[in-house]
């Protein structure tokens, strides 16, 4: 028996699509068509071919799955689909709305002629509403009649439980991480501006193994810190300044995510006060993480924990939200979830507190839901950093 | 009579929301609600507050505009609000769709009590089909009655014809990218990979005055070059090939991009061939960019030339798209542009030749259309490089 190199991948987008079929049968849809690229990536796990661009469309039915692409990437997913294998690849030119439409009709009438019933296409209800009208228009003909099922986060939350090679992928991302953070107070120092120090930091990222950014990342100092998505800018760090650090790092296509708060000279009664609260909000939080908690209760937890130390209020953002391929993921620890966590969930613990005019501080690690537990990717510790 | 700051600031706002509500009278439509963080950016030209984020809409009416953002942008919008005017700040935490009807109807009818008519609110039809429904939704309860008019690129066309202060953005930033392409043609050589040649490029960009980067950069060698948006990896450069680098710098939140074709040592006759032929189509086309041709006619030339050098249906893209705030803007040169090409208006020209499994080579300036002709932005030359 000859062994092709598709016998020894390790066959990820396989049992993914399954999983998505299965979910598919749950809702009633027959087909599947995702927009999303992160959706794609994942579905497909072809490595090294998907771009920022929403370039692509994947048609999943209950038998095939076809990679709608362009000339751009069709050589590239094309040795990726060899090497994965589950997927195949159409560059032909046309909208996604007529490939979906001219592949399901193919699908049910072999002779590409006549009437075909699909029943009902599941649409992520993410796809631009443009995208939505010319859906409209490609199955309002004579082709396939189609109901178009508009679903939210249906694939999202298959991602949302990580697998084993995921977790790999994202503790690969975080160690990256947490040397940039030991580089880069080394290097921090008065008189440097926050765009020096998110220079410096990014840099080491790319050099030790990150194939990019996970963000654009936040280095805010001093009052600048109070706006939690300050853009680095030429303000010059100060002695007595608190300065914020925000920054993951991508690699093999997943994101890493940390924030740790750093002190230039002693800090204030005020900051350490803050800082004591934003620990005990971040540690007591961790430890609740499990399974079965929602991520209202953690949310809430935190809450409370700034109020007990006197900064209620302060924090004015969710405590944490899921990371993978993009840094935005499933499951949110917001106080509008009411959801359980389960095994494989990956999240960010993130607490703050923003004084307008000020400071601002937040102290985040990442990691996974595990059996009566939450193990932290995070290696970099919680003591305050003082220079 | 006394002067605060934002009497000395340009005031890039107020003209720009002038422009839309022209825009949106000629299109019968009332009030705009925006939602596309590039068209949100341009509108309110709040410099330093957006980042990748699809968290913003801003609502302009006849008499107002007010952005809806939440607490985490909140106190760097409302900096930048007061530099530049025109634009209130609202971070209400509400869904947008519930602060658009609010906001109407406190601005048609004081009391916030009664039926609101505002005629037509104009939409981007780019927004997500789950916004979409959210505002139907919130237009369908007994505050503001509203057709919601779904629109095509209303703000990007607008944005088509730059200002001179946003050439002068996208000079800045094609001049890092010019200075950067100098310094990696001097660091590479063969046995470095392609991630190797990215990052020092990417790096240096960073630290030359650029903010951030266009799009993550390609560099591509041999026959990875065939596709036109590969993703640099751990290849190794080797003699005889000929290395893609297409890269630009993002520089006061503008975008530059450019493409030149390396040769590492002698170039064979069919690489040679194919390089004039490149530049040939190059030429041409700039050469025949003026008020008036369209893109379908740039694009068109540009198949010509290559196809007189014996290289017909070897590009596969377009020849050049629009470049402003976002690296894709309009106008396009494709063979689907009708529309004839206007002052102002900022384009590519990018034409290549891919051969799978050999090799690919791209040639690419940008510039902008003036009275008679195309001002070309990159500095590089288009003489072959071998190293």
């Amino acid at each position: 028996m000859s062994c092709s190199p598709s016998d020894l991948a390790p066959a990820l987008a396989a049992p993914r699509l399954a999983r998505l079929r299965a979910a598919c049968a749950d809702a009633g849809v027959d087909a599947f068509l995702v927009r999303d690229t992160s959706n794609v990536a994942w579905l497909t796990a072809f490595d090294g071919v998907f771009d920022d661009e929403a370039a692509h469309a994947l048609l999943v039915t209950s038998r095939d799955a076809v990679l709608h692409t362009d000339s751009r990437y069709a050589e590239a997913a094309r040795v990726a689909a060899a090497r994965e294998g589950a997927v195949a690849v159409d560059d032909s030119r046309s909208t996604h709305a007529a490939f979906a439409e001219a592949t399901l009709r193919r699908g049910g009438d072999p002779s590409g002629e006549g009437a075909v019933r699909c029943g009902a296409l599941g649409i992520e209800d993410s796809i631009a509403l443009a995208e939505y009208r010319r859906l409209e228009v490609a199955f309002a003909g004579d082709g396939v009649r189609c109901e178009l099922r508009e679903t939210s986060g249906l694939v999202r939350r298959l991602r949302a439980v990580k697998e084993p090679s995921e977790i790999a992928r994202l503790r690969a991302a975080q160690a990256v991480t947490d040397a940039a953070f030991a580089h880069v107070v080394g290097f921090m120092r008065p008189g440097l501006t926050e765009r020096e120090v998110q220079i410096e930091l990014e840099d080491f990222m790319r050099r030790h193994g990150a194939e990019g950014l996970a963000f654009p990342s936040i280095v805010a100092a001093g009052a600048n810190a109070a706006s939690p998505h300050a853009v680095p800018g030429d303000a010059k760090l100060e002695a007595g300044q608190c300065v914020v650090l925000d920054f993951g790092a991508r690699a093999h296509g997943y994101c890493s995510d940390m924030t740790r708060t750093v002190f230039l000279g002693a800090p204030s009664d005020r900051m350490r006060a803050a800082y004591e609260a934003v620990r005990a909000a971040n540690e007591r939080a961790e430890a609740l993480l499990r399974p079965g908690i929602t991520g209202k209760e953690a949310h809430e937890l935190a809450e409370a924990v700034l109020a007990e130390h006197g900064f209620g209020g302060a924090m004015g953002h969710s405590l944490g939200h899921g990371v993978g391929i993009d840094i935005h993921e499933e499951p949110n620890l917001s106080p509008r979830n009411d959801e359980p966590l389960a095994v494989g969930n990956v999240v960010t613990v993130e607490p703050g507190v923003y004084l307008p005019g000020e400071f601002g501080m937040r102290l985040e690690d990442f990691g996974v839901v595990v059996e009566g537990g939450f193990e932290v990717f995070t290696r970099s510790p919680h003591d305050m950093v003082v220079l």
